[in-house]
């Protein structure tokens, strides 16, 4: 039996009727080579925004589960041509929705999460030798009710596929060539990365990197799926593996570097000292569901403290007003807030193992002036906030000092065959699929 | 319980959001005075020519199975805007696509035969107070996989699910008012009819009437649905009844008239007179699937006949191509063909019960001067075939000679509670849905 892979190509890999053809020649030339292949498709690239925005003309608040009828035709759509021009091109090919491959999901419409997937029909059109064209992004739940897996679904159902299906590994075609060091745009000698560990890249998602959801890479973690991030516009993209650690491997120290400028701080000064006041001030906003990263208490003057802590650019309106209500409840002095900043951040899975990594990192942005605002670190990150005017300086300097346009010489090969001079390291800007 | 109607709306129907939106007030209207209501609803003005467009661009044929995934997105999408539509009327209302409202079909892709329909979730969200919105044109096959019922399936969708559902009438609401006694492009003094019967408008339909397909009128004929075209654009469209005879009415002599200016005559003359020759020629014709309409044979010189009948336009080049082959086969002097005709039809029930209607429309045309190339009469329909010149002047005076103008008096009403004066007349155009 041939080994098995499941790609998945996004929006804008099938983003024209031109794009289709060349990505159904991409695949036909793959099967010569005698794999099987699953192939999960995102809608053509604005079709959903379009479907939204139509939904969106007839009212305020569309029903959930209409919205997931609507948005689930994108798909459809784009399984249906890319399937006819595999047919085109010689190869038997089979369009199917998510009901038809046999993906089950929960109840909540437009954030469903996958319960189950049926295989016996993908399994027999396998056998039979039909490259499968699977529309992506979409279930049914137990009503027979079409429902739709959220932002980068279909990355996440290309996992699932793949796991249920044991396929070898999956790869999620993109319109760049892998996973990079940093954003190229803010430092030229960005490198791509060969390899990167789940862990790292979990890391980088949750610091804004769009290469990969976060779900995603978590279901290919949890089932150890090997996941290649490729470009389907570069002939032979070698992409980045992403996988699990290999304990015999040494890390790299520092892996990539994350530049986030969507952050807002908000500080509360002359808060008394006294228990309790931060879980006030952080249940408001909990209760209104607002997402808080960072958070720093200091004591300042004699028994009152200050507070800062950050949110999202988007959410830092709302966080001041429910942080004001707060403050004068609890007699606190004032509220300020600074939209100026970025979040600069280091991840590598070496961290674990190697010390001085942050004190590094600190002197590096202290030997160019740069003041760090509030610090926060994980086993493999270390996050700084720091002024925004100097945040393409402080990124530029770090990649220097950690040496990361090099491809690191002490690292083995992964277990990927691909791969010859294994490496790895993260970040780089991708459109979600 | 309340009375239960099915409507369908065509894609010009609900061609815009705007449209959408007037199309769900109307409906929470209807809804006020106590009635369930099921939906049917074509795809878009415009959309199943555009996914066509992307298909026969992606390949020149395209696998029928992936053509109806690909159309089926149409009636998806307009089904679930109409819902959120209706329930941003404050209309409780759910989308359903073929499968959702049980609509399977046998395995023909593209042109599927509804098989059964399982009624029980539309039943059970019917008595929990829902409007249905169905996907129309679409169902699945045992695979589970999507068909489409060809064109006009739509209509029906929603005549078949009125009689699964026993729905009191099926409602066909379209850009045009009803059926007229003929095209009021041709005659402006044609009639918009309350009523016609299934069988003229089956003629009709059969003749090119556009107005509704043979398909779905076949199917309410033999379940006795009651049909009702209507125009959604005109608030109170009492549009045309179409229903079975009523044997206490005197029938009106002829209903409509229809002009068909898109037929060809082919001639074969000096064919020798022996038998098995019309075989020869009419086999070779429907071996390659073309429909012959008209055949007229007559006998000329010693022992030869002329034999003329007509095919549609499109149809006219192979047909000439065949019909020369054969021609040269069986020895016979010359092929000629004429495309400058048009077939003049009357339709009328009352037919079956008054004679001289024929004689009345020959004496008619011949007052003009109009020659009578050929002839063709069933049970309530006499066709001539005339030069396309003179076609608007024939319908012209034929509908002065039957006097369709005026609305009948000596008809009974019939059994629908809307009508009125009853009174019945065939024709006028409307886009296929």
């Amino acid at each position: 039996m041939n080994q098995l892979i499941v790609q998945k190509y996004g929006g804008t890999s099938v983003g024209t009727l031109e794009r289709i053809k060349e990505v159904a020649k991409r695949i036909a030339r793959q099967r010569k080579v005698g794999v099987d292949l699953v192939v999960v498709v995102s809608a053509m690239a604005g079709e959903t925004d379009k479907l939204l925005k139509m939904a969106s003309t007839i009212t305020e608040n569309p029903e959930r589960r209409e919205i997931d009828l609507l948005l689930s035709s994108g798909e459809r759509i784009s399984s249906a041509l890319l399937s006819m021009a595999l047919h085109a091109e010689g190869c038997p090919a089979m369009a199917l929705t998510g009901r038809q491959i046999g993906m089950f999901t929960d109840n909540s419409y437009t954030r469903a999460r996958i319960k189950q997937i049926d295989t016996a029909r993908a399994k027999k059109l396998l056998q039979e030798n039909h490259v499968l064209v699977v529309a992506g992004f979409q279930g049914i739940n137990e009503q027979g009710d079409v429902t739709t897996l959220g932002r980068g679904g279909s990355d996440t159902s290309a996992v699932a596929l793949a796991v249920a299906l044991g396929a070898g590994q999956c790869e999620i075609y993109t319109d760049v060539d892998g996973v990079y060091t940093t954003d190229p745009n803010l430092v030229p000698e960005a490198r791509k990365l060969d390899t990167i560990f789940y862990d790292e890249m979990l890391e980088m998602a949750s610091l804004g990197a769009k290469v990969l959801q976060i779900r995603c890479v978590e279901f290919a973690k949890k089932y150890n799926m090997p996941l290649v991030v490729k470009s389907s516009f570069v002939e032979d993209s070698r992409g980045t593996l992403i996988c699990k650690e290999d304990p015999n491997m040494e890390d790299p120290v520092v892996s990539g570097i994350m530049c986030d400028k969507n952050q807002a701080k908000v500080t509360i000064k002359g808060v008394p000292d006294k228990p309790g006041i931060a879980a006030d001030v952080f249940g408001a906003l909990a209760d209104v569901a607002l997402s808080v990263d960072m958070i720093v208490q200091n004591v300042s003057e004699e028994g009152h403290t200050d507070i800062s802590f950050t949110v999202t650019g988007a959410d830092l309106n709302e966080a001041i007003q429910i942080t004001r209500q707060v403050a004068d409840a609890i007699g606190a002095r004032e509220v300020s807030a600074d939209k100026n900043i970025a979040k600069i951040s280091i991840v590598g899975a070496g961290m674990r193992s190697h010390s001085g990594v942050a004190a590094t990192m600190f002197r590096t942005l202290s030997a160019e002036n740069i003041n760090i605002m509030m610090i926060s670190t994980s086993e493999i990150k270390v996050s700084c906030i720091i002024q925004q005017s100097q945040s393409k300086l402080a990124v530029q300097k770090l990649h220097d000092a950690f040496n990361l346009a090099e491809a690191p010489q002490a690292a083995k090969p992964l277990s990927s065959p691909k791969k010859a001079g294994g490496s790895k390291r993260v970040t780089g800007k991708r459109r979600a699929g």
